[in-house]
């Protein structure tokens, strides 16, 4: 008898990456976090605590089991270089998208976005946003750096223009930022009422999803190192989940869980619990 | 002068067993828990956090100190054997019962329920079951296990038949669960709404209510070995325990708390908030 | 060259003394505290923590860098002597009101509000008290003591008499301090729905504000000794706070916010967000 | 069957009243506490924790189960006054005194020292101290308070006189004190080395024991609100109590466990083991 | 380009099965612990945290990279069954030595050292046992149970009989166990100085090393369900297993982490570092 | 009356900057930390948390409060960029040194010192350095990095050259980063005892110390990103602190606290003590 390596993957991930629809994979990096670090921690507490959950979601009918979905585990990222670290991520996403399958990357902090969305563009140039978070993440620079938490939203726009973005929950930034957003995107302050009026706006058209989970409010995730109250309840984000993976969706991110935050580990089930609704939705809806 | 012993009870508990209508009781047990375990502290926790909590409740003008409940401490239950364990639980509500009290059990993992279930069909075999809980628990086996969390209210379905058990706010089983709760019994996924419809059902026939915990969002009670996120909020929980509370109770057990997992205590202080509401509200309406 | 000294603030509250409208200071006391101590932290925990904090608005397009705000800093409080803690407090209040400055005091158990309220009462007879809080705070003695977290409101009331004080929130406390809540002042029990009603009637009235930060459900604020389910949102609490800032204020205190219970460091944020809130909100609506 | 009461004692401690050598108690008292709050947990999370230990000491080879010990619980204190807790301090002791029986305190902070030590000099005028601690706690007043854990073997002086205390393990304290304490007293500073030349001097003396926990270094013993490096092993302070034990010993206490910082529950179970053999010791040496 | 799985190994150990010398496996399993679980998360931890591991050693100069060690990752063992789970235990170990390999196993509460032992003995009936520990684990039968943790040094006793085990550091137990080890095995109490004389005697004969982690002082080892004062130190641990290397080692288990009660994680490094100097000593003295 | 400004120090320390002999900053930073970051709250913890210190030293008989020491804060530091952070800290140090006093300074992770000890190289070019650490930081390069905290005192190596460098308590890196220490420096590994040989070598040459507190044992010191076992005691780092204070210390460092590890509050609080004795043993050195 032979004994197997031990191969550690997202509950019920099993596909190879030839047959997969979807690759999941950890961008594991928050060098550029200006408060509490620690969300470099967080693709690999989902990936070990997925375990504790269920293959099967009662919200969609779907298991996790039939879905096509690769994980090819963490990136290898440098600590202190963001360029560095986002060329990395680039070109894992670049491969993946070259293959014909959907990229869902898990953070690590925001700016991981940055690096997955520059593929996504190369790609995909018509392609939109939708943008879940409490902070604006639109300033040009800061602390003199180009690549920041806090302005990698602002480098997605550099690369699209006027009009792509759709920002929700958005609630903490300065007011230069917010000013920005309704300038040049499209932005509704604290909440995502008005996604149904953008979803028609966006039939047919590449749409990237990036959620910084902390566009919730921390009664719902505290488990994140900028806390911000007043945001979205944990229904509402999965109900807009389920709503967005109806049109064509070509990437996503899940960001900013930060497990040491998170003693009591409600945070990371719940990260958990969206990734599987998310992946089970996109399937569900790539089939059709 | 003599130096008495030193009683702990829930706070407000000082009748005699003689003279009490309902006898708590604490089944501290998890050996079955297959991912987090910790909620064999449950019941002593709520019992030593109770002192901080007031005997009187403004939901329903009564007071702890005014009904009759004998708190009997915590079993010593075997780890390692379930069977025994549900034995030993099987015992104690055999004799509540039969000296004509209500059993009020603290758990413990969501199992205990079969033990203090099995005594109580045997004295009121028309018995219908109310349960509360994120989970189907409705698994025949697991892991090749009879007798486990995920099995327990299957266990207890075997002992009633169809059409007597009542699930609310159920969000998370395999497929073939939910499949059977429709089937063979009556079920609510993810809230309470239609608790007021199933209420005049069960009008005059012995109800015994099993509240695990985890039914509640996370946001409201983190502290519990499997958070699951999408849950019922404490004031619709509260709200529908003094519902409840005016059919007639048999028997009810509220599991689950899982103490090291609540560092802010919070969780905890909950839990006892709820026994107190429901003690009262059951002694309440007994009393009518 | 020459080093500053370090200078440590509520972000953005850079004024001087001589220029500012509001002075902040802290009262770190928590000696009374009969269950879990702790609040002497909460002064230090939202100054330090209050970097993590944009100092723009979104709510009410304000920013603190333009308001006149004094940080004093921390009182230095003898533990032990309640007595004397409220006489310290009771001095730093009548410098600030003599000077014709706003005093904003963070706490600290809830007993920190009669030193404040003493030296307010002195300067406007007429003061009303606004009170968000779960517990009822209106003991004539607690264990033995006269000056107590459990006695401090029934003090307050003593020095202006009847139907001065309007309390929301409260969901616990002894059934006599219920009626006499009703009896003697007004009472909203769990929320804070009336609010809308009682504002027209304080017009044109010198007001006191105290927030014991308990009032709120503890899945949006569990960082606190006593918490206690089935509270107020953290949006209802903000949008109150900003109604509230359009009377005439007189003097201001949050307070409860134990960080030893927050370790995911949510509460303290959010105690952060709202001191911003408020010192901006009363900014704004002092300089119409 | 008639169910039997909970009651909850350190394991092993069965005795009745009338038929104990030794009565334990807790004084759950830290009001005076300036630093970090929390010991009023101690005596609670001592009995609690206590069930994971044995009950058979491989250290002397006797068994609590053959001694006679019998635990009253702990004093409910008023917060707030310690005058007022050292008077119940000292009822209680003077009670156990009386009726001929070492009384064996928990605490609390060290403060609570006062309270049973006073109660022992009436009984005992001759009585000497033994002192383990890391701090001199030899202020004439603290902040202005007379009667705190800075003062509180200053206190005890008072009542005895030069020469009576013996300190080990002082290592923080101001000038003045360790000056005090070499003139007024016998000290040890940092280490407990010298036990070995003071035993012999109190042959035959009536003894009282107080052992602050910090006496030990923070590697053994974190769980206490102001650690100090440089401590006692717990090794040699378990060898001190063994041979301390076989003084004439008619008081002692142990006390500065704070659970909440005891996140590992290590110091809590070590506070469990020093008192097993605290209590095996001194039995076994009164019965020769 | 393919992507490949997402592979988890103990740092370094990148071997096949078929070249390996040792094969390292994980058995989380704690459902008959009595006090408190979760030594059912220590493999995965041990396995995750080695990452912050050099993998080259200055006590014995050789480097985990140059090691023949395969990690094929850890058991899935049915929780609430001991005999179920020591079963599979067995089958795996059974595998590793007759293949001529090492087996290196991570635990999981120390009963698991039963499952492995079984299958050694069978390979080499003369085997020899050391076994570090705090506990004397010689219970016939725990709370009526056979297969406990309590029992399991007892059950690995009835395989190979008297004068085959030696134990170090034992100094919690029943007075009847240290009986037992005194006169059927061959005993060092508290610490393991006599571990020199006890090494030429087990010269040329076959060996399994189980280590119980408590068995070192919590000082240097709190993440442990039981932590127990008085221990060994971490270098007088480490300096026994490099000269136990030198022994012909047959198997070797390390157990009884518990991450929930490392929160500093600085007592799951510790074990990450004695596997890494188990490994590699074991690998350098095979090699010889 | 004037109220003043919420100036924080380092217990004690009330020196103007003009009056002062050694001037403290910290240096919150750890960017490049590739395994558990944190260390950036290190210095503001130290400074919170000395208020529970008191300012005699019992070691040296000496007192802060009669010391010349002026703490100027924390630097702010821009995260993600190395290279700016240690030109701002080599700046700060610059002026310092130039204005002919001693900087002390407060990491942040150990790659602070570079910024500090290239300003020291330019004032005293025969500078030695005596490094205390577990880790051997002399990589060249790290993940492609050149400043890192694993490249640090490589860093500095090439500014002062071959034998220039003693290091103590080494116990972790790769097998080149050994060799390189013994060929070019001078290396003690695993603990401190020839420090007595090395400093007559040192006399009347110009010594810069740097401390990363991770030489400790964890069982000392578990507060901190990376613990490594097997390391010094507490009480040999403080002598050794106390011996090295007679040379001619013309810059220091300690750094790479982690306070979120530190959930017990005793390694910040062994920081503050060895803050507080290497600042009252410079001084009393330095007016010798």
């Amino acid at each position: 008898m032979k004994l197997t390596e031990n191969i550690v993957t997202f509950v019920g991930c099993k596909s190879s990456y030839e047959d997969s629809d979807i690759v999941l994979f950890g961008a594991p990096f928050d060098s550029t976090t200006s408060y509490r670090p620690g969300t470099r921690f967080g693709p690999s507490a989902i990936r070990t605590e997925s375990i504790g959950l269920e293959t099967y979601s009662p919200y969609s009918d779907g298991d996790l089991t039939e879905c096509k979905i690769f994980d090819s585990g963490d990136l290898v990222l440098p600590f202190g270089s963001a360029e560095r670290a986002l060329d990395e991520i680039y070109d894992r996403t670049k491969n993946i998208v070259n293959d014909g399958k959907i990229p869902f990357m898990l953070g690590g902090e925001h700016t991981v976005t940055f690096g997955a969305f520059r593929a996504i563009v190369e790609k995909y140039p018509d392609v939109h946003m939708i943008h879940f978070d409490a902070h604006t993440d639109l300033r040009d620079t800061y602390y003199g750096e180009y690549l920041s938490h806090a302005t990698v939203i602002k480098r997605c726009y550099d690369l699209v223009g006027d009009k792509k973005i759709y920002h929700f929950g958005l609630r903490s930034g300065a007011k230069d930022e917010f000013v920005f957003a309704q300038e040049h995107n499209t932005i509704e302050k604290h909440s995502c009422k008005t996604l149904d009026k953008v979803l028609p706006l966006l039939k047919d058209k590449p749409v990237y999803i990036t959620i910084d989970l902390d566009c919730m409010d921390p009664s719902f995730f505290p488990g994140t190192g900028t806390p911000e109250s007043g945001g979205i309840s944990f229904m509402d984000l999965l109900d807009s989940i389920l709503k967005m993976s109806h049109l064509k969706v070509v990437g996503m991110d899940l960001n900013e869980l930060s497990p040491m935050y998170d003693l009591s580990q409600a945070s990371t089930a719940l990260a958990c619990k969206l990734t599987r609704e998310s992946l089970i939705a996109l399937t569900l809806n790539r089939q059709k």
